[in-house]
C-alpha cells in the first residue's frame, strides 16, 4: 500500500491528529469532531475514532467507535447521529508498518476509579518503555501498544491524589518524557495538553456556545470556528461551561528551550493553519525565498512536485523573479488504498501518480522545489521524467536540510544506512538523482522560517532537546500483532 | 436480529464455549481450533476470535484476530494460514443486548510484567463489580466490560507474588466469585481453571503430540482428539511439554458442595457431547423418560420442537410406547442474521422458520415435547400451528421445571416479570399458550438426569450454591458501549 | 465452497426456485417475496434476486436487484422497502461450476417491443444451443449463458405475432424442448409456465386479494397464503384483477406422458411441501416403508442421514417395527460458505459437519437410511464413524436407485466415470462404502412413491421422456467468465 | 454523494473513458489496462470494467468483470492476475442518477453468431431511441439502458451481412447518429471507431510490440507508451498482428463539418493530454490569455480554483503580468463517496472541501479563475469566503462561455432553468455571485483555443452541428431501475 502525497513511499509520516469539542448548549458533537477529523486526514490516514458522552446522561457512559481508514471510509453519517453526546473527543492515526491494529486505534475509552475518561493523544514519548515495566511492576496490564495506554495508566493513579481530573492530568504529563499533545474528555470537562517543549501543535476554538482543542487551526476553519489562542508549550488547559478556559503552566519551560517541531512547517501541517501565530503557507514561502537567495541558478521556471513543493515554489519565483508555473499533472484519485499489481512492472508508480505537463517545461532550465528528499528515489525519477519532456537542464531546491538523524518524537524517519544524505556530499547526492545542480535549505534559516521561535532541528542537527534514549525504542512493542485486520478485512 | 435456534428469541442464552490448544511438536493450531470453536458455536454466535503464539519464537509475540459474527463469517482460512503459533486459545461469545461490542470480543491478550498472556473464559462472576472497585483504586484501567479483564488483572497482581504462571492462576482464581471455566496460555503452558462449584464444562483432549483444554468434548471429536479427562471442579490444570498435565487442587471444595448447570445438559451443551462423564443425549432422553411416567397422557404421536426438544420426545416415546414422529420442519437457513422486513406483517418470525408436516399431525392426538417456557410467546404459535395442520389434542411437555428466579452465573435468564411461570399455575400458563395439557420436570428429577452429580438449581428454586449478590450486577457496564459495530460494519 | 447439507459435496444440486406475486390491491410485494425466496432456499443458494414493478405506475418502469449468495445475505431488509411494487417475481439459484456470475443471477428484467418484462426460470432446455444458434443468425446478441435469455428472445419475438404477452409465452414455450418452469411478469399480468412433462413444480397460492405462483407450497405456508392448486403440466396461467386465473392448455400432452422429476420427492423439495397432490414427506416415509418390505434385516435401530434420509427412516421404523433414533448431530451452522482452511488436515469434512451419538448407536445392529449414493466418498466415511461409536453392524438403506445415466433436465448428476453405481454391482458397492448390507429403492416403486404420477425416471434407467441430445450440452457456454465475483467480493 | 473534483455538485460531468490494449506477444494486458483506467478515472467515478481474452485460446471466451466504484475499488490486484488474456478493454462510467446500476457498467460482453466481443464507448447516441424501437421491432430484447447495448445489435446484425468484424463495426456505426468513440475487442483485432465529428477523443499508442486504443494521451504517458496518432474523425481503426494498423475512412465528413467538444479543452481533459494535436494544457493557457486580453482588470493576484482553473489563471497571470499564486488549499481526501452527514448543519460542503489561504489575499484585489459557472451556487460561496480572508477586491473570469443550451452528446447539463445564465446578464449574474466584476470567454475565442480546429459549440450557441431531437431524449430509460445496488451495497 502506498500512502497518500506519496512518490513511492519516499515521504516522511506524520502520527497523529486530535479534535476535541464540548458544546455547552447541549448539542451533539459527533458530526461537527467527523468535519473536523476530516481536515486533520493529513495527519493519519491509517485508523480513526470519535468517542462521545452527554454531560447530562449517566456520568461515565461513553459511546465510541474506531475502524482502520479515512474517516469517511470509518465513518457512515447516518450513524453519526446515533452517536448522541455534547462533549467528545476524535482522532486520526499513521503508525509504522506492524502496530497497524484495530486494538490500537484512538481514541482510547477507560474506566477508572473516578468514572470514564476519553483520551486521543499526538506525539511520541521516549520514556514509555520504562514507564511500562514501571507500571507492569506495579500490577497494570496492557491490551495495546500505543503510549495513550501509558499516560492513560498515569492518569488513573494520580487520580488517587488529585483534587480533580485535570490535576490528575497534569500530574500524570509531569512523568512523561517526550512529544504530546493530548486531548481527554473527562465526564464534565475538556482538557488539553502539550508537553513542555511544544513539539506537537494544539489550539483552542470557539463557535457559539462550544469550545474545540484541537492539533491545528484548518480545522477550525473548516467546521466554521473561530481561533482563540494556541495551547502554550507546558500548559494543561481545563475547558468547563462553569469556568471557560482555565490554565495551568506548572510543567512550563523558559520559553527558550521550546522546541517546535519544525517539520510541522515544512511538510506535515496544511498551509492553511496556524501554529504558534505563525502561517505555514507564509513559512514555505519564506523558505523558498531563502533558497532564491541562498542557491540561486539561472533558469526559466521555478515549479514545485506537488502538493508540498508548490508554496516554496512559489516564494523562489516571488524573490528571484523567474516565473512560476506548473509542471505536473497529479492523478487525484490516488488514495491510500492505493495497491500496485504485480505486472509486467512496465508502469512505475511514479508515473501512475504523477505525469509532466511536456508544454510547460520543454526546452525549458527548470527549477524544480520539493519539500525533501528521504530515500532518493523518488526525486532520481522525477527529475528523469522532467528531462524526459525536454527540460534542458533541472536544478534541484530542497525546502529542508538534509536528514541525517533519527526523530524520536513521531516523525517516521527511516535508519540512517537508508537515508540518501548519510555519509554523502550534496554533489554526490545530485549525482544520484540525476539534477544538473541541487540546493538545500541551511539549518540557520530554520529558525527565521518559523519566525523566531525555538524549534527542534534534531533529524538535521543530532542536536535534541532532551537526551535521546539509548537504543531506539521504536518498534519494541510493534510487532506484537501483525496486522492481520487489514488482511482480513479485505 | 434473530439468534439462531431461537423462534421469537423465546429462548434462553449461554455466554461463552472456549478452546485451548498446544502442540508440543510445533505445529500450527490456528485452523485447528478453528474447527474447535466451530463445533462450539452454538454457545455463542455474536464474537469470536483466536490468539496464537509460537512457543520458539520471541516471548510474549502473540498474534490475535477477533471480530463480530460466526467464526466462519470472522476468519478467512488463508488468514488463518498467517496466524503461525503452536500455542493459542479461541473463543465464541454470546453476550445480552448492550455490551455486544468487537472491544468486548475474546480472547484477551496482554502484555504484563512476566510477558505476554492470551486469556478465554466462559462463565460469570458475581463479584466482579466488586473486584473492579478494588482494582480501580489501585490504579487500574478498564477498557472493556468483560470479567476477563478482571482476572487478567488478578493474575497479573499475582503473578508478582508467584513462582509460576499457574500459581498466578490460581492465586488469582481465589479471589474470584461465580462461574468461570478459564484457558489461559502464557508463553510456554497450556493453563485451565474451573470453579469450584464446577458450575461451566471443562475437558482435555489430545491428539498425536498436542493437547486441548476446551467446553465440550464434541470439539474435541470434530477435530478428531481423544477425550482425557474432564478439569475437575476446582482444578487448575498445567500443561507443558515438560511435565505433561499437571495439576493443582488447593482451591477444591467437597464434592458434595459443586453446583453444575443443569441447563447444560438440559439445552445449552450438544447432545453429542459427555459433562463430567454424563452424555447429554442420554440425560435428555431420560429426562423424556421421566416426563413420560410423572405427566402421562393418552395420545398418537409424540414429537419434539426442533431441534432442543428432539432427544426428551424419543425418551417419552420409548418410556410410553407412543410412536415418535417428525412434525415440523425446520428452514435450515434462518441463521444468526435473519432479519425481518418490516412488512405488511403477515408472516410471522415463528412461520418463516418452522412449518408443520400436515400428514404427521392431521387427526392425531399430538405430544409436544419443548426444552423451556421462557416468555410462552413461541409454544402459543406452535400449538396454535398443531391445531391448524389438524392436530385434535395438544398436549405439551417441558424437559425443564418452571423457570422461576435471575441466574447469577452466565445464563441469560429475563426478568422475573417477564418468565410465563413467574405468579402463575401451571393450569393458567397451559391456558395461555392454548395446550390441553401441560406437564413440567419435576425438580427432583434433575440430580437423576445427571445422573446424581451434584447440580445448581437456583433459576427453578431461587436457592443458590453461593450468596447471590446484593442488587442484579447485570448491565452495571453493560451500556457503556452501544453497539454500533454491527451497525456501522452492515 | 462445500454446500449446504452436503457431507463432502457427495450430493446433487437442484438448480433453482421461483416465486411471482401479484397484489390486486396494489400492496408492495418485495418483502413477501424475500420470504417465498427464503422458504426457497434449499433449491438454489448461490444467487437470488428480485424483480417487481408498480402496476398503476409508469408501464414498464421495473426494480430489480440481484446478488450472489444467500437470500438474507444479498438483500437488506431496510432496501427491500425501497422496491415499490405490487407484482414482481423473484428467483433462487444453484449453477454448476463456471457460471456462477452475477450476470446469470435472475430475474432476468428486459425492454421489447410492448414494455418490459421480468423472468424466472426453473429447469434446463436441451435445444437450448440451437435454439441460441437460430436466434444469433436472425442478430440476437447474448450477454449471459443462462436459458431464461433464449426464452426471453422467443417471447419477443412472438409478440409481434401475439395478441397478448400470455399468447407470446405460449408461443415462445412452445418452441422450447426440455424442462421449465416459468415466471412472467408483464406490466399488469402475473403469468406462469409449466414444461408439458411437468419435470419441475409449479403452483398456484392466494392471500387476501393477491395470488402467488411459486415452486413449492412450502413458500405458500411460510407466507400464510392458501394453495389454489397446481400449475398443470403444459399449462400456461394468466393471472390478473380483471379475468382472475385464467388458463391455456394448448400445449399439454396426454396425461401418461408426463414425467415428473422423482428426484423432487426423494430429496430436493422441502418434505413439507405436496407436489401434484401427492405429500413429499408422505412418499418419503412410504419409499422407507417398501425399502423395509423389500430389503429386511435384522437389526435394533433404524436412523437418517440428516436432513433428506429422516423420513425414510422413519418409514422403515414403522413398517418393519425396529426402534427410529437419532444417531447423529449435525452442526446447524454448517453453511454455504463454510471454507476449509488448508490445515494438517486431520480434520474431515464429515467430521466437522456430523457427529456421531454414542449412546445411541453403542452396541447396536443399525439400519442407516440416506436419501442417494452419488460418488460414495461420504457413506463410507458415516459407515465408519458409526462402527467407531460402537454399532456391531451397520446396514445401509438407499431411499432411491442407484445413479447411472446423466439427467438432461436440471439436476447436476456428475459424469458416469464418477458415479459409484456404474459398472458396479450392489454387492460391490457395499463393501466399498464397508456396510454389513446394502439395500436400493427398487425402480418399480417409485412410481408407487409418487402415488401413480407418471415420472421421469432417465438417470436411473437411461430412458428419458424425449430423445435426449447427441452430445453433452452442459458446459458448453459455461466457462465464459469464471467465478471472478466470489474471489473479488471476499 | 458527491463528485470529486466538484464543490457543491456545481459541475458538468463527462461520460466515459475507454482504454482498449492487445499485447502481440501474448502477455497480459489486464493490470496495464487498470493502469489506463486509472489515468482516465476523472472520465468518469461512478463504474467500472474490464474485459480480457486470449486470441491463443477457445474462441470467444471472454473474462470480465465490473462493479461500482473508483478502479481501485473495483479491482483488488490479486484478482487481475486472473485475468488472463493478451486482448482487452476497460472502461471508466459517470452516469447521470437513476441508471447508475451494475448492469449498465461496461464493457459490455456479448455472445453473437460470430463469437465473442467486448465493447466499451464513450458519448451519446441522439438517435438510440428509434434505433431501440426498430430493433425491438425485429426481436430485439434489451437488458440495460445503455446506447452500447444499441451499437452491439447493429454489429452482430451487420457481422451476417460482412466480410470481417471491422466492417460490421463500420456498418453499425453508419446507423448511429450522435456521439462516440468506440473500442471493440473481437476474438483477434483490435477494432476503434470514432463518430464523424469527432465530438469525442480516441487516440492510438504503442508499447513495445502491444497497441492501445484510449481515450486519452495521459494513459499512454501513465502506461509508459508512445503516442502514435489520433483516430481520426469518421475513422475505423482495425490492428491486428497480421496487418498492423489499418484504416477505414468511408464515414468520414470534410475537416469543416467536424465538431469536436471544446468541453474536453476547457475542463474534461486532463491537462497533460493531446487531443488531435493540440495540449489541453496550452488550450487552457491560452484561454487565460484571452481573458486578460478581453477582460482586463487591475488586481494584485491572479489565482484558479482548484484544479480545472489553475492553468488558465496562470494564462492570465502571462498576459497580464499579475502575479499569480495560490489562493486555496483543497482537501485532497474529498473524494468521490464524501457524504455529508446531517448536522446542525454549520458545516458547508464548499468549506469542508476548501479554505482560503489568508496570508495570500488578505488586502488583495483578487482575480479569481475558474472554467464554470454552472448553477452559480459555489462560486457565490468562494467569492464570499475570498472577502472573509480580507480580500479587497474579487474580480471572476470563467474560461468558457455562458451556458445557454442543452447537450446531446455526452455532457450531463442541467436544464436550462438552472442554468444561472439563462434569462440573466453578466451584470445580474456578477450580482448574483457577489463579484466586482465578471468576465466571459467570447464565443469567438473557442476555436483559437483549439487552435482552429473545428469544434461544437452547442451549449453555448444553441447550434449543433446535427439536428438536435425533438424532446429530450435523456431520462427516457434512465429510471428504469433505481440505484439500489449503492444502497445495498453499503
Amino acid at each position: 500500500m502506498i500512502q497518500n502525497n506519496s512518490y513511492d513511499a519516499d515521504t516522511l509520516h506524520e502520527e497523529c491528529g486530535v479534535f476535541g469539542m464540548y458544546d455547552f448548549d447541549g448539542a451533539d458533537v459527533a458530526s461537527t469532531i467527523y468535519y473536523g477529523l476530516f481536515a486533520l486526514q493529513h495527519r493519519g490516514q491509517e485508523s480513526c475514532g470519535i468517542a462521545v458522552s452527554d454531560t447530562s446522561g449517566p456520568k461515565g457512559k461513553v459511546l465510541s467507535y474506531k475502524g482502520m481508514g479515512l474517516v469517511n471510509e470509518v465513518f457512515a453519517p447516518e450513524n453519526l447521529e446515533q452517536m448522541k453526546g455534547d462533549i467528545g473527543v476524535g482522532h486520526v492515526r499513521y503508525s509504522t508498518a506492524g502496530s497497524s491494529t484495530r486494538e490500537n486505534a484512538q481514541p482510547l475509552v477507560l474506566n477508572y476509579v473516578k468514572g470514564t475518561l476519553a483520551l486521543a493523544h499526538n506525539g511520541n514519548l521516549i520514556n514509555a518503555p520504562q514507564l511500562r515495566k514501571e507500571l507492569e511492576y506495579t500490577g497494570a496490564i496492557f491490551q495495546t501498544t500505543i503510549d495513550s495506554e501509558v499516560i492513560a495508566y498515569y492518569i488513573a493513579r494520580e487520580r488517587l491524589n488529585s483534587q480533580s481530573a485535570e490535576e490528575a492530568v497534569r500530574r500524570a504529563c509531569q512523568r512523561l518524557k517526550g512529544a504530546y499533545a493530548l486531548v481527554v474528555t473527562s465526564p464534565r470537562k475538556l482538557i488539553g495538553a502539550r508537553d513542555p517543549y511544544g513539539f506537537k501543535p494544539l489550539c483552542i476554538g470557539k463557535r457559539d456556545n462550544s469550545y474545540i482543542i484541537t492539533s491545528e487551526t484548518c480545522a477550525l476553519d473548516t467546521i466554521g470556528a473561530t481561533f482563540v489562542r494556541d495551547v502554550l508549550p507546558g500548559e494543561v488547559v481545563t475547558i468547563s461551561p462553569e469556568k471557560g478556559i482555565e490554565s495551568d503552566m506548572t510543567m512550563a519551560l523558559p520559553k527558550e528551550k521550546e522546541a517546535r517541531c519544525i517539520f510541522e512547517y515544512i511538510y506535515f501541517a496544511r498551509p492553511d493553519s496556524h501554529i504558534d501565530g505563525v502561517s505555514v503557507y507564509a513559512s514555505r514561502i519564506k523558505a523558498g525565498k531563502f533558497l532564491a537567495q541562498d542557491s540561486p541558478v539561472e533558469a526559466d521556471l521555478v515549479t514545485g512536485v506537488p502538493e508540498s513543493g508548490n508554496a516554496a515554489a512559489l516564494g523562489y519565483s516571488l524573490a528571484s523573479g523567474i516565473p512560476y508555473g506548473t509542471a505536473f499533472v497529479k492523478n487525484s484519485y490516488v488514495g491510500r488504498t492505493f495497491i500496485k499489481p504485480k505486472q509486467s512492472s512496465r508502469e512505475s508508480s511514479v508515473q501512475v501518480k504523477l505525469n509532466v505537463l511536456r508544454e510547460a517545461v520543454a526546452g525549458k532550465r527548470v527549477i524544480m522545489i520539493d519539500d525533501s528528499i528521504v530515500r532518493g528515489t523518488t526525486s532520481d525519477r522525477i527529475v528523469r521524467m522532467l528531462r524526459d519532456a525536454g527540460a534542458t537542464e533541472v536544478h534541484v531546491r530542497i525546502s529542508s536540510p538534509p536528514f541525517l538523524w533519527p526523530c524520536y518524537f513521531g516523525t517516521d524517519i527511516p535508519a540512517r544506512e537508508q537515508l540518501i544524505a548519510y555519509n554523502r556530499t550534496i554533489e554526490e547526492i545530485c549525482q544520484i538523482i540525476g539534477a544538473d545542480s541541487l540546493g538545500y535549505l541551511g539549518i540557520d534559516r530554520l529558525k527565521e522560517m518559523a519566525e523566531g521561535l525555538p524549534i527542534c532541528t534534531g533529524c538535521f542537527t543530532g542536536k535534541y532537546p532532551m537526551e535521546p534514549p539509548k537504543q531506539d525504542i521504536r518498534g519494541e512493542y510493534y510487532d506484537k500483532e501483525i496486522d492481520l485486520e487489514r488482511k482480513m478485512s479485505r
